[in-house]
């Protein structure tokens, strides 16, 4: 299943050149992981963080931008599972517009206790959840 | 009338006292006109921008923070036009949890060429459009 | 005494107007304040914030923009303290290009523990450092 | 030769785990480009952009995060190049504390021209300049 959200580009998106200005885009990027834990996985992503003291900490990125996108655009961008470790996760996310791909990203994140400051296991519940995400 | 509008307290927003680190509400705030243009308007904001050569430029802001925000919640952002001059704008904006005031803000803006560089007076629709929101 | 500060206006401040997009200003006023505890007060912001579980909560802003800045401008930041009360602080904050004044604040901000949640007194070594920065 | 800036970690590029929030990172890794170009190049950004109505553009990025950064930390960044084209360049990008890696990247860009929005090849005295920050 794949986790798909429109996001209209703004002016506070787009630099000098009028074209998103590309830190930005993993602003949105972190944005639709957020959106994916309260309306796709339906898990309260500031109680994950806050009270339950876990972190979802990136730790590969491999990202291809094919083509700008511009302000005033409103861009889909998509979310799938490829892989669920252990303790690790790893995404295939997307902005694509009228059907042509503009950014690929692959993340590889772990699950991380911000008081052990260490890896550790998807709880069962959360494993389930993110299972329905998994590509194929 | 005024223009209301829900948004997300993200993880974004937020530093590391996990309540909404300030400058980042004024990016909400360019969000809420931004969206006041598109859906309370009904006027392109990008093609107004990019096509027009106009701005909304501020030049005065005075803002109150009576109570801070937090990571997930959804506060209620608003906006409402207390005068229109020939080429200014004063808003009042708000934003309110539960009823509350958390942070409340006048502004005031001019419209300006960007190619004359100097204040522009309103278009005639576009003025109309405005009116629609003034207070009272 | 004035905390002053040179800051380069990067593409990442300016929008697709090539000048500094409003709420960058903030980011940068954060910026000083911060650098000015570093520099200016030589005290630890980091300790302050996050051993010391205090932070410099603002409570009203009053800013006039007079006139833009555009990337590749360097742009001089000052600070100075009008008034310092038993748990607030008032500073007069500027950005000011080869001598002609671009923005000009008022900020009120309250000492506040971060544990408690409400204001607290200066420290006596910070209250004194702090009226070394006092105006006149 | 390497091109190497210290930057301070602010309160501003945390989130509310207290740990650099991601997408901040790639705003450090464009000031430091920005950096590059008026320290290292000593060539204007601003001037290339906007009147030369050049970009550099991002086309793949890929970063491999090691250990979080906090508030208060001053970290080493750094840029070399391992190749340049005809109008491509290949950069290897690195966040370093006290000796030990936080971040690598790869970064291929493309000279691309505004108007024709299409690559262009590199005049001639900025590959030369170039040229000098090549790796080996």
């Amino acid at each position: 299943m794949t986790f798909n959200k429109p996001y209209l580009i703004r002016l506070a998106h787009c630099d000098a050149t009028g074209m998103v200005f590309l830190p930005n885009y993993f602003y949105i990027f972190n944005a639709l992981v957020e959106d994916w834990f309260y309306e796709g996985l339906e898990v309260r992503y500031d109680e994950y963080l806050m009270q339950g003291h876990l972190a979802l900490s990136t730790v590969k990125l491999e990202t291809v931008f094919s083509a700008p996108s511009k302000m005033g655009e409103t861009v889909d961008f998509w979310l799938t599972v490829t892989h669920l470790g252990r303790t690790s996760v790893r995404f295939t996310m997307g902005v694509d517009h009228e059907g042509s791909a503009r950014v690929r990203m692959q993340r590889i994140a772990v699950l991380t206790s911000q008081v052990e400051n260490r890896p550790v296991p998807w709880p069962d519940e959360l494993r389930e959840k993110i299972n329905e995400f998994m590509l194929g």
